[in-house]
């Protein structure tokens, strides 16, 4: 006997509810975090995650170069390792592709791969090609971690406080000023070109998990808490409060936005873009405050945002008084799927 | 400046021309095998391999039920990891699927993995799921084995015997019973359905490897020489022989096919199904006479078919002479891409 909604559709279930039941499949243990950890030798654990992107879905030649979809795919999967506390071993790459695709576009597209992957001594390590009438780039990453130093969502405790490893908006901004190129007119040229580069070639931030996790090991339990913003700075911290039983108070004003975006959009709009645009790939980390102070003076453009809370909703409160207090919740968040 | 042949098309470059170029990408000792291998400690190596199928390429709802497809897809992959030797750790699964697909068909492949998995006490730890307008299937295995006992392809030697671990033909012969099902009239029953089940639901030969690498170590030197024969009986045994530099001379009459494939087919088609079907997913092994004598009364169904040569050509003779001998190549091979 079939359940009564065995024929819904993918579309009328929607991602969130196709995956909770796909992971029915997998280890309760093994889900739930940007990768999956295995654990293959006592001291080591071996870090996996997978990415697929679809042509017109997740890349398009009006605003990608096949060098720039190459390069945020591969930036995309380092994220989520960096985002577990892992660094890369490697990727493999499933490539499926139309018979009249030119042979120069898939060389283009593995040219932005491999670029961003030799930034992190990384490389391609093996692949399939097939037949497909869309052009579809499967990437799997997998790195390693000391299973004591794991980022994990799950980790967050209340009293934390709550740090961004970078700006957030500017992937959001970046893709409007390639897709409108009127645009932005009184932003300045370095401004301009820093948009759009944050959007084409978006940086992982595994150069934050030696400040994370330096030697020799600070005084704070591990796991640390966190993930990271591909979708969305709301995103990030309503999965990880979700996760973790707690709730957050977030002040608008310590969110880092890029430079002369509230001049030319308006701070509201630049707000949004910071918590709604997605794919800015910085870590979100919950860390006891004294910690946190530390390693905000370390990294240029991080910034304490926010503290957990035991009262679960995640707020977002303005220390100027000018906006009413906000509570976030994933219906507004950003969604690949439809 | 471009190459003159930048602007070539992927159909008029080949698969084996585009995987060609794209190994241009990859460090050269990590290709040209089944899958990669990372070494990450001492005395443990990584072993991770992929694949995408598509939807009307690579599976069909005309032959395959989606139970089937996961299976053969898991199955797939398992086999080229205990081509490698490795025995295995995970799979992750990237799925791209149109809006309007049922949620039961994709849970009815998820269903099929993870029986497939669940036989090599094996899981699904990760995956993506993305809107695609054709639905697409990546898969990534990974495994580990240890370095001192791999399996390669370029490992074989002159005067090896060449070793087949079962049936040749099976799926092939499946697929055309599914396809035809007034077919093979001839046929027992018992006989029909193994030869269907060998097309729906292969069995990676992980079964083989405790028997290739005893505890205590055998006296023989390591890596083994071989891999499997999803794409082909003839093909892998050019590959190997290729990677290897050495020929090979195979007697027909060695090679061995399922039971009343020749009453059905005729001895000619049994032996092009046999050498050219594919996806019977065996293994196809070069080791010293002795051992694989020994191997071979291990494993039923198993074969010695014939023995590698110094002389680099690929010869399919006939002991019975009833054949004119043969010379083996690609171009008769199996091709997955059009």
């Amino acid at each position: 006997m079939k359940d009564l909604d065995s024929e819904l559709s993918i579309r009328e279930l929607g991602e969130q509810g196709l995956l909770k039941r796909l992971q029915a499949f997998c280890p309760a243990d093994l889900v739930g975090d940007d990768a999956a950890v295995l654990t293959t030798q006592p001291g080591k654990s071996l870090v996996v995650t997978t990415d697929v992107l679809v042509d017109g879905v997740h890349f398009s030649d009006r605003t990608t170069s096949p060098e720039d979809a190459g390069w945020r795919a591969a930036a995309a999967n380092l994220s989520d390792l960096s985002a577990m506390g892992a660094t890369p071993l490697g990727i493999t790459v499933g490539l499926g592709v139309p018979g009249d695709l030119a042979i120069a576009w898939v060389e283009r597209l593995y040219q932005g791969l491999t670029e961003c992957l030799a930034q992190y001594h990384t490389v391609i390590v093996g692949g399939d090609v097939v037949r497909s009438p869309v052009t579809t780039v499967a990437i799997t990453a997998f790195g390693q971690a000391d299973p004591t130093r794991l980022i994990r969502r799950a980790a967050a405790q209340p009293g934390q406080a709550i740090v961004v490893t970078g700006i957030h908006g500017a992937s959001r901004a970046g893709l409007e000023l390639l897709l409108h190129p009127d645009q932005g007119h009184n932003l300045t040229s370095s401004d301009r070109a820093a948009l759009i580069r944050a959007h084409q070639r978006p940086i992982p931030r595994l150069d934050v998990l030696p400040f994370l996790f330096p030697i020799p090991n600070p005084k704070y339990p591990t796991p640390f808490a966190g993930m990271d913003s591909s979708d969305g700075l709301a995103d990030a911290i309503l999965q990880i409060c979700r996760a973790s039983g707690v709730g957050a108070q977030i002040d608008r004003h310590q969110i880092p936005i890029p430079a002369g975006l509230s001049r030319w959009v308006g701070a509201e709009q630049a707000m949004k873009w910071a918590l709604y645009g997605g794919e800015d790939f910085e870590l979100v980390l919950c860390l006891p405050t004294d910690f946190a102070a530390q390693l905000v003076d370390q990294l240029d453009q991080s910034a304490m945002i926010g503290i957990t809370t035991a009262q679960p909703d995640v707020w977002l409160v303005d220390s100027s008084h000018t906006y009413p207090d906000e509570q976030l919740s994933f219906e507004q968040g950003f969604q690949h799927f439809d």
